[in-house]
């Protein structure tokens, strides 16, 4: 129900966005009204500073922009893009093309990283499960900048938690690196979850195999029908990120080291299990359609058989009976003082017969 | 019905066109006799002018190629293209290649782009839907030549309303680029419109989905093959565009400045989303008619049940009552007093049995 | 009928074939015995002259080959080409390499496009449908030399009658260009022909889909099939042809001049749309086996339906007759005065109750 | 039965492999402890030496290898390639590596090319068919040498007979031309056998496609699916062929020349047509196995159709005889002179309507 | 139901690792808390030296780094990848990048290659079959350094045995070869040991298929899913192996030496044969799930056709008994002293004229 209501929605605005000027930003999401809030952690190998923003006070919007000039890496998270003037703002002040500005809120965007001069920007598809175990498809900015990695997302962040926990407790490499590996590092927090998504399909792809062999029945179906939807769905969002990031590898560009290329080099890795087990359960789920047939079709054999079994044993011995039922005024068998006994032994006879026959051609 | 008759014709203008020396430029569409409109939008950052001229007046032909010397640019609209001694001779003013000009009024023309010294040309499929909903597929050519943009279409714009709108207003960037710009806005417009299009498919598929699910008839079937068509009929003129455009930024022609091939960019990524949407589309409407089938399945299923529940359970009942039906002489049940009373018990203890059986088979 | 013995027959000449040096001209097709005719067209800017020449009568065969010398463009037009020993000396005269000559007269040769330094050589499929709408696929040569074009065909022409008439009248471009320019618009000729063919298809998947639609019968499904196959091979004779026009169009060979590859660029174009509509074909054939077999299954279904309807109101009411015709001696119902009538009132209830259940599950 | 066996033989000489190391020579064929038989043609332009070869027989050995020195080109044919020890001190002999030598031996071996420093090493899958018309595929290897051409096959040869007759009878171009040109000619050989296996796949086709229209059985099904194992097995040794001839016309390799290669890429296009050929086989297969399904569906539909009309027509004539064979003390038509001559009629009636009825259903 | 579990073990671990920081060495597999093993294998021209140490003894550690400096040859098997320490410390010590030890332990790697400056490491599946003839997928970890190969293993080798006795035996080459040969003869027997495995399937499909033909079950359908998954699983491990060692022919990497790539050429070419196989196996197993459903089909088909003959057969005959059965005063039939043997005259009549038409129809 409330996909078809999405499907439609996203229709309606797309109509909206059509006749605007290409670089015009507009929020295309369903969290209209909600305001930004702008969560900041500045580091570097020795010292790491996490603030929270409230933009809407006055002169709050330069101590963001002021993280430009700054040699420690931030990161400044933006939660919450459907306040259009803002982040349009924003994009100007990081000089950001308004092209890429217009992507970071357009929530219809398929994933795509581009290249500029001064970053490197990047939407992605940040997939997860909801309490209710709906998957969810929240859409994702990061842009690369001279030690700066500026996100834009919808809801307060829920992948990249670990990452931050990794920051804070400099355990992990991101302290001793450039902001390109924390670019990497986000990236790789987002593709990971993927798996646990693909994982998820995969259980809901064993149980409807088991709702298949025990008790097809219609809504079975129909699931499955669900269930190959969900797959092209996720599919679109999943699998153009494996180019992206060979792209990357193969990129040019200052702001990506070498080193972070080798770790890149695994992301990419993942991205092609990801995108193989995409295939596989693909051909699971058209594999699932097909077994439904065939049980369907086993099924109607079985009643089939049950009404050719009883039907066949009960109209000959029937035609009998009523053989001795006619009204003929010389019938010499009615005569016989046993002859009721003789039929019900014949009888008997062809209905034994007839399960022997039955026994053979194995229907029983 | 209309479908049909389009077909057939297309065969046969097809073959009229048989034997033609090639550059011949021939209107191969179906409004014939029509007169061509001019409308002429000039313009630079500061000015701009809009005209329409009947060309069919004496020596207005030359107030339209006066347009190639000034210095702003121009966007020289045709509307109907019918008039095939109008085309030509306006081909050979603008020093276009016969082979241009007779794409230009080929309504069967695949969508393509050419690049000759002088000027791109470019033939699209403009899609909308009319009035009553159905698809329309408006053949339409732009011609970028050096301050001018040349377009001709069979019907008065609808997709490029909102263009003008914004060349008229200067608030869009249109003013104060080149024409190259005008070019690009012209098929992002077009190519905007497709979203729409996809969205009607996708609409029209849900619809079917649900009376797949909710009453599955042979119209459905036919309804779901129609569907099929109209999507592959989409994609030939949608699919090819996405290369067209990838091969203009790649291009070296003068009149692609880089400034506009970031702006392509960004209209390829749209091109790419429509492609994997009609590839969705196209699965979609293929499982429909895998799901319509196994719901005809299971409704025989459902009418094979009730045949044999009803026979299964009164053959054997039928044939009681027929035993004691028959003529014999000495049948002894018949002589009990409550004979009959003690064959209802039977027959109503099989009746019972039956159920049970049928019950615990799920039949029921 | 026919169609299979046109495949034995090339099984069994192919037999023949296998064990023969490369390079043999061996002619493999159905027309053996029929002499050969030799239409020559000769033409500059200013003249044209045509003529037939009888290659049986002594010295004419000179008058051939004297064309090799001449500026004028000569179009070397021969009709029959089952006779291996004269093809053989014609090959030799004009320095064509044997295995050029062999590919002339084998009818089961594949298009091709092979260049030599002093010609290029090409076969193609002429496909046309004749006088009773058959579809018939005429093996054609065509070799460009300097200044001349040598076309080998089985029978007399009919795709190139257009190109003669537009030679002749001077209005076309060939009478101003190279026997570069002839050799292309041969080849359009052969190409525009297949939009002919394909059209021919459309229309038979037109009638079978209605066929499909009103009266599905085992026939339908054989002449789908049939039409699948003839996909299949018009497929294998057109489908070659895009890439070869698109090696020629990338050769350096100095018989092609710039001129005339933006001419075969154009017919690229329309390859390219002929191969696109070969998929559609292709793919509309096989959604008519689909729909057959789902109208298959609905007239199952239907048929099921008036079974199950007649059965299932007819057996219980049989099994009420029948308990009132046993003969136990003691039935009360039987005594009563009116039990007949009350028996015809039970049964029209469950009669109507059995209506209503129908119309409720749709069945009726 | 058979095939089966063999499938097995094959897995369990693939397990003894298993673990050896690479280059060694092992037979894994079916026709172990066969001598070896050596048969040699030497010739050049004026002479030709035939000579068959004991080589169990002590120097013998020698006077194989003595043909390396000889200018004149040397055709060695080996038959049986059982003898493991024999073929390795062969393969020493002429200097290949060992990998080349296993390969020569190993009838699992897919079809490939290598190229060496000082040879050409190619093996192949000789397919034709026995006496019993049953798919032979024998393992050849032929080895392309300076003046020398060494053939290693399992059994006598077939397919080579006619090159060996051009060979002796000098009208043919081997005698004139070197040893890459023999190569050639014997793998053109066993090329064109494939168009006769093709051709007899073609066939077996055709004779199921009459069977699945006349009648289809179980055992049709089954052969179908025997034929697609068998194109498949088919596939796999002739699909390969073409890419490797390719990559020896694009080979530097000094003993191919390029005049040779103008013979190769004539047997490439032969390969190209081979390939397609499979293609529509494979597809035609498939739609061998729909129309199966679909003629099955067909005959349940008739069968269906036969036990409808019956029944419905049966059903309530016997409900109607049932009525009056009830025991009702007053039944009122019962006592009526002409009451079963009016019952009659009215049995008559409903059977004439139901006729009519299922003529309009078009069911009769 | 065993797979089941490993599938939602997969699912767990996979989300325990999610949000560690990449190049974290966490084993996945299934073999927790298992000491590792350490075979070591030192081998030149003359000697060979074996020896197992127990690493958790004081300074053994380093008695496994040592091999570093010696010049000849060592090949450290490690046997249980679990201790997750254990193989941290050895990866830092051989100076491995924490990316390879990541993946060195990481169960669910899919087959790879990476090239470092200093070594070569690759993770692979060695499939084998356990002795309850269960396919085992082994993850197996193959570092290749300076005179040194590190093998790291989930379970005592099976599949190297072969290996270590050729190395033992001096027979081989292994012995007289530098690490790169040793590196790929490890390979080969992996590699060596799928054609065991994909006969397996093989072997699998014959028997499901003598299943499908003889006594097609729900069952049967079940296991044809299976088997596919099973190839689905295989596929995985498998099919990236060929490009993987294709990488390495073409790889500049100083390790491998030319003589060995002419080694891994005739390991590339098995790939090729095994993916060819895989792709074969892949088309029977869904040939199956056709094949099933046909049968299944022609079983209702028989079935029908039972029903409809006896139900054909005696529902006109029940008919004719219930006439005379019915009670009218008057008929005249019954009068008839041999009325009753007439009867039985026209119902036979009536039971071979149905006879006979059934026998037309080819249902008997």
């Amino acid at each position: 129900m409330s996909k078809k209501k999405t499907t439609h929605k996203k229709a309606s605005t797309r109509h909206i966005k059509t006749g605007k000027s290409p670089g015009t930003v507009t929020y295309l999401g369903s969290r209209e009204g909600a305001k930004s809030v702008v969560n900041i952690m500045e580091y570097n190998q020795q010292d790491i500073h996490e603030s929270t923003i409230d933009v809407y006070a006055p002169s709050n919007f330069n101590k963001i922009i002021d993280h430009i000039k700054t040699p420690s890496i931030s990161w400044i998270n933006i939660i919450g893009i459907s306040d259009e003037k803002f982040i349009e703002n924003l994009g100007n002040a990081f000089a950001l093309n308004p092209l890429s500005t217009e992507d970071a809120v357009n929530t219809h965007q398929r994933p795509k990283i581009d290249e500029y001069d001064n970053y490197i920007f990047g939407t992605f598809k940040m997939l997860y499960l909801d309490e209710n175990n709906v998957l969810v498809a929240e859409h994702v900015a990061i842009v690369l900048m001279e030690n700066m990695v500026l996100v834009l997302q919808e809801m307060p962040d829920d992948v990249f938690k670990s990452v931050r926990e990794r920051a804070r407790t400099k355990t992990g490499r991101i302290r001793t690196k450039k902001a390109d590996y924390l670019f990497f590092t986000l990236l790789d927090a987002i593709i990971d979850n993927y798996f646990v998504v693909l994982e998820n399909v995969n259980h809901k792809i064993d149980l409807l195999e088991e709702e298949v062999y025990d008790n097809p029945r219609p809504e079975t179906a129909h699931a499955i029908q669900e269930l190959k939807k969900e797959i092209l769905k996720i599919r679109r969002f999943i699998y153009p990120v494996k180019e992206l990031i060979n792209k990357l590898i193969d990129s040019e560009h200052v702001l990506i080291s070498d080193d972070t290329k080798i770790f890149l080099r695994d992301t990419m890795d993942h991205c092609t299990e990801i995108n193989d087990s995409l295939n596989i359960l693909r051909e699971m789920s058209m594999s699932l359609m097909e077994m439904y047939m065939s049980n369907i079709s086993n099924k109607m054999n079985e009643v089939m058989k049950v009404l050719t079994i009883m039907a066949t044993i009960f109209i000959p011995l029937t035609f009998i009976v009523g053989v001795y039922g006619m009204n003929f005024q010389y019938i010499p068998e009615l005569q016989y003082h046993n002859g009721y006994f003789y039929v019900w032994g014949l009888m008997i006879a062809i209905f034994i017969g007839l399960l022997f026959y039955f026994k053979k051609k194995g229907w029983l």
